[in-house]
C-alpha cells in the first residue's frame, strides 16, 4: 500500500486509529477457548466488527510465538483474512526486528512476502546497514522504533548524543538512508510535548504513535503537536479496545470503544482542512 | 543450564565454539531440497556431526521466519533434537527480540518454555523494563546486543552519551539490572581492541562473539584482551562451517572447519591453566 493511499483511507473513514490485535488467551471471552483457534477467532470477530472505524490493525508478534506453530499459523491466518477481505486496511506486524544486512533481508521477506504485511517495526540500535534491507521492498513501510511509551524509554532513548537525544539522532540520520520515503516512526503518545521538536526533523513522515489508551495519552495532545499536513498519524490502541468486554457481545464493545476514538478523531480531521 | 554448566563443557570439550545454524535453502547442498523438511535434514546432519567440537548452537530466528510456518517447524524441530538429543549443548535463539514489559514476557515464553532454549538475544534500545522480564526466569540467559559487527554499529552504538559510548552504557547500567546475574552481552570480534575495555566494565560475564570467520575477526586477539578467568568467551562461527561444502559430505566439511577453530580455542584454553 502506498502513502497516498493510506491517507486517502483516513479521510474517506474519518478515522486515523490503528487497532493493535495482542492476544492473550488468558484475556479473551472464555467461550473462545473451545474454538480450533481461539486467537483467529477472536481476531475474526473483532475484525469483522471494527474495520470501518479504523485504517490499521497492528498484531504484536510476541503474542503469536509465545503459543508456538499455532500461533504462528493464528497470525497466518489473521493476515490472509485481512489481506483477503480487507485490502484496504494497513497491516502492521509489530515485530521490533533488526539484524546485521543479509539477516535484516531474510526478515523483511518474512513479513513483507511471506505474510504479505505492509509494513514491520525495526529497532535501530544497529544501525544503517540493519534497516536499509527492509527499505529496498517497493510499497512497503519500515517503522522505525525513536521514542518508545515505556519508562526505559529514558534509559537510552533521550540522553544526549553529541549535544541531541539519541531518538532525534535517530530521526536525523534515519532521514538520509537509502529508501528513506519508506520510513515511518514509532513515537510514544505518553511524551505529547515532544512531538513539536520531532516535527521539526521530519515534518510530514508518519508516526505510529501507541500509548493512547492503557498507557495514557491525550488524544488532542497528540494531534495538536505531531499531525502533519497530510495527517501523518496512526494512533494505536489494544487492549482499551480489544479488551473493552468479556462476554459473547466482546466485538460489539470493542466496536463502541473504537467508535469514541474515531469520532474524537473525525473532530481532529476537521480542524485539518 | 547454569553457566557453571557451561563452563564445564568448555573445558570438557576444549571448545567455546557456537556454530550459527543461519540456514539458507539457496546454500544448503542441492540433494537437501528432495527431503519433506531440508532445513531439518541439514542441521541435523551439521549437528551430528559437530556436536562434539562445540558447546552451543545458534539458529538466527530470521532464517526459519522467511519461510513462514514451515520454517517455525523446522526451528521447532531443531531445538527438540538438540534437546533431546544433546542435552549438554547450550542453545542460543538469536532473535534480537525487545518490546515494553508485559510483551517482552510473551516473548521470554516462546523462547524459553515453548521452544526450551538455554537463552536468548535481545536489543537494548528499549531500556530497562524491556530486558528484566528475561532476567526472570531462572536458569535462562539473555544476550544483550552490545556492540555488534556491522558496519552500522558506529552509527549508534559508538557514539558518546554522557562522556562515554553508548555501548559502554548499555554494560553499565544493565549491571544493576534485577536478575543481572543471567546476563551475558553479544560483542563484535571486528572489534577486539575494545574488549579490554569491555572486561573493565564486566570482568566476568559471558560474551557472544560474532565475527570470527565471514565477518573477519582474529581469534587469537579475541583470546588476548576478552578472556575471562572463566574463560567468558562463546566465538561463533557460521557460514564459515556450515557452508564449507555443498556436495553429499557437506556435514563432515563442516566438521573439519569447527576442528580447525577448536584446536586454535584449545590452544587459547591451555594458556587459561
Amino acid at each position: 500500500m502506498t502513502t497516498e493511499q493510506l491517507v486517502a483511507q483516513i479521510h474517506k473513514k474519518k478515522s486515523f486509529l490503528c487497532i493493535g490485535l495482542d492476544v492473550d488467551l488468558a484475556k479473551i471471552p472464555e467461550h473462545l477457548l473451545q474454538e480450533e483457534d481461539p486467537i483467529f477467532a477472536f481476531n475474526k470477530q473483532i475484525i469483522d466488527a471494527t474495520h470501518h472505524l479504523c485504517v490499521a490493525y497492528k498484531p504484536n508478534t510476541a503474542f503469536y510465538e509465545a503459543y508456538g506453530i499455532k500461533g504462528w499459523m493464528a497470525l497466518e491466518k489473521t493476515i490472509k483474512y485481512l489481506n483477503t477481505n480487507y485490502p484496504e486496511i494497513f497491516t502492521i506486524a509489530d515485530a521490533k526486528r533488526g539484524d546485521i544486512g543479509n539477516t535484516s533481508t531474510m526478515y523483511a521477506k518474512a513479513f513483507f512476502e511471506d505474510l504479505a504485511f505492509d509494513s514491520v517495526t525495526i529497532a535501530p540500535y544497529m544501525g544503517k546497514d540493519s534497516v536499509e534491507p527492509f527499505l529496498a521492498f517497493k510499497n512497503k513501510h519500515t517503522i522505525l522504533l525513536a521514542l518508545t511509551s515505556n519508562a526505559g524509554a529514558f534509559d537510552y532513548q533521550t540522553k544526549l548524543v553529541d549535544g541531541k537525544e539519541l531518538y532525534k539522532q535517530v530521526l536525523e540520520t534515519s532521514k538520509a538512508y537509502k529508501g528513506a520515503e519508506n520510513l515511518m516512526y514509532v513515537v510514544g503518545a505518553t511524551k505529547a510535548e515532544y512531538l513539536s521538536e520531532i516535527r521539526q526533523i521530519i515534518p510530514e513522515s508518519f508516526l505510529l504513535v501507541p500509548g493512547v489508551g492503557a498507557q495514557g495519552g491525550n488524544l488532542a495532545d497528540v494531534c495538536k503537536f505531531g499531525m502533519s499536513s497530510n495527517v501523518g498519524l496512526l494512533i494505536n490502541s489494544s487492549r482499551g479496545i480489544i479488551y473493552a468486554g468479556a462476554d459473547l457481545n466482546f466485538a460489539d464493545s470493542a466496536a463502541e470503544k473504537a467508535l469514541e476514538l474515531q469520532q474524537q478523531m473525525q473532530i481532529e480531521l476537521e480542524k485539518l482542512s
